[in-house]
């Protein structure tokens, strides 16, 4: 296959789906989840190449059964309320999925889900306040792919501050660093690398405030998943390899 | 345009073109010069959506007008007996150009190049030997494009030795790292950005070995042009830019 | 305190201990464990200001109570034969530990350690080989305090293979990268930080060959003591930090 | 020796010095030049160990002769007015010895140096304003040495704005992260080795306000010339190196 063509991108989007349930504020925003609003985006910026199906906390097996998660090129990852009740079975088989390749995106609060932590292997901690701060997105490597075409900064009229330190490794590509009304700043949009697959970590986004109805944060939602988008994902998980000498001459 | 479209890549290849025309050894591996072998490559593993001109030392300008640039989204660059000839003013431009956004492509000796040299900010010095040599190329990061479908090692049966300490900035990203008979080892895939330009150094290549035809490299050749097109280039020179309160406000 | 002033360090050794008890030619190699000859390495090279204790696997808690990892500055840690016998609550301490600011040298076959894998969050598989090759370990990163002193390139006339692809996150930053006979590299020193801790990793060094008698393996081994030590360990773990708006005027 | 001991550190302050004599109100903040609020930082926070000479565009060869440099260990570099008046030679050598090993500081508007942006390789461009903004100074690596004993964040109550993006190369290490009262952020304090010399780039520090007097800042800044020190200058400029086969084995 050439590189010029563009393969089908199999996306699912996990969205804990708790808070759009449960507050009418919230549902008011977001009436039909807010994964509805994610699956626009990718249809937009991403066009009739991309398929996407939904996953929620309260199905069985969280829906990321074996052969969803096979069937999955790219994941999403929401998550707040209920952190704690995501299997851990089921964050196994994630994290060993994208070891093997699959692409992960984590959105806002999804810095502390346990798959974005047990990837990290750190506390992913950080600062925080809901006092409706103004949040300003900027880009410092424009010529990332995840940056492309979007405004900086992006403006974000109200917003929950997410502030440092942010407990996390050092990025491999640090994308958007983002300041609050309050003066905090916070690196918002993180590149890692991990195994063969990749993940980005985009923290604008709260259940609370529209966030993602803009049209430059639906733009980076969309850039992250074509970027993440792996060329291939290994059958077996790892294990250690025994090679004898001058292996590779028989390939 | 969505990225769903590929749109044209505009390569210059830029190629010294001394050796192939003086040293008969040289031309008889590469009778057409060692651009007509990358072209076939981009040819092969890109498709029609690339198109190539050539550019030489010995042209007007080195064949690297205003206009020339102007009309170049990806440029790549070899050059090893004639660096010093290559005039300032044409650097400046080359320089210029990749800060607002042109790819750079830099093969083998280029290392030493004033292009290269200028956009480093170092010496770029290594350690070498014509010694018959074989280097291994070995992918150590697996989910990068540039390492698409490239088998880990490729094998380069005789080559130059390059070896460490090679003098340049940390990596952005690391790709491959070489081994040769004589136990050297060299970083021989390395991705930088600067300014809005994405910059690729690949070692393997020397005008006194067949290297360029070797199907592996040539695919990492078609791959490193491919991610080091820009989705935009900058129409000016960059300047400091004052910055009233609240400019971002009016955008 | 000026920081002209070293303050004592505070080292714990946690060698597995297993295989220099059971076979005959390890204990020929390291007859008082490997443990005394990083003792040595360390009374060498840093002096008087570093202060040793010992730990095992067999011991209560394998030497590991919250009491000897809060007098711990920089922990050491080599497993091989035993990783699944560490108790997951020494290894959530430790971690925790190493998060709050401690130090981690993982040496060699602790790429497996339950430790260093949960603090990576990758596989950290690898290649590997025992076949008596040789190793050469080169500084790619020359003004680094872990390589201060160190001639380039160490070479260690037998030792077991390990090479590319070690999954491993990108280290933030590279210090050594290893050749072997049978041609495959390894990234062999790599820096991690990780919350408040700072890890290293080194690979040379294995239990069939003498490998830490060799004097500049010994100094990479001080080296990185020294420069893991911190200024400061949190005393709590680490918690999400609500923040009321310019909370940071009251400090 | 060992590394116990802390040998004497020269530094050497090149101050452009213009302001400070041209113009009252910055006289009236430093009436010494800043030279002397920093060299009396570096004797509060690294003591007797800290041996300290000044240097001025107005000298000879800018006070960076041969025989300067050849006893500066770490330079440290502030210019604003005149960064054309300073010599293509001077900087030239100042390049090459910073190449060879020799660190350095750069503060504030040295960002627009000949030096500083040789060293880089980009335009180093930013975005700036002159406005009375409030900026706080954000660590994001705490177990980073510049970071030891610093407040986070640096409230700084009256600065220029120094404003994303900042055309520098990816920094290899990032310290500090500013937010301006207009909602501009800053990559304010980065880390870049260039060959064997080591680099610190700290934003804070306008001649217009009292910057320099900020007790913590100064403790930036003489941690940031304790980082810089090098072990090791290399006696000669970079050459390449023509290695035989086995050259490392008659070391």
């Amino acid at each position: 296959m050439g590189q010029g063509e563009n393969p089908v991108v199999r996306v699912t989007l996990w969205n804990e789906f708790v808070h759009e349930r449960k507050d009418d504020n919230v549902r008011a925003i977001y009436p039909g989840g807010m994964h509805e609003v994610w699956r626009g985006a990718l249809e937009s910026y991403l066009g009739p190449r991309v398929r996407v199906v939904n996953a929620h906390l309260e199905q069985q097996e969280h829906g990321l059964t074996e052969s969803v998660l096979g069937a999955t090129d790219v994941l999403v990852w929401w998550g707040h309320a209920a952190h704690d009740q995501v299997n851990d079975l089921v964050v196994d088989r994630v994290v060993d999925r994208v070891l093997r390749g699959m692409g992960l995106v984590a959105l806002h609060s999804a810095h502390f889900s346990k798959v974005f932590r047990r990837l990290m292997g750190t506390s992913c901690r950080l600062r925080w306040r809901n006092g409706d701060d103004q949040e300003l997105v900027w880009t410092v490597n424009p010529s990332h792919p995840i940056a492309r075409g979007v405004r900086t900064p992006i403006t974000i009229p109200r917003q929950e501050m997410y502030g440092e330190f942010f407990d996390i490794p050092q990025p491999d590509e640090l994308v958007f660093v983002s300041s609050f009304s309050g003066g905090e700043v916070f690196r918002s949009g993180c590149c890692f690398r991990r195994g063969h697959g990749k993940i980005f970590y985009f923290s604008p986004g709260d259940q609370e405030y529209p966030v993602y109805h803009i049209d430059d944060v639906k733009r980076v939602f969309a850039n992250a998943v074509d970027w993440a988008t792996p060329t291939l994902v290994l059958d077996d998980p790892y294990a250690p390899e025994y090679c004898e000498q001058d292996w590779f001459l028989a390939k």
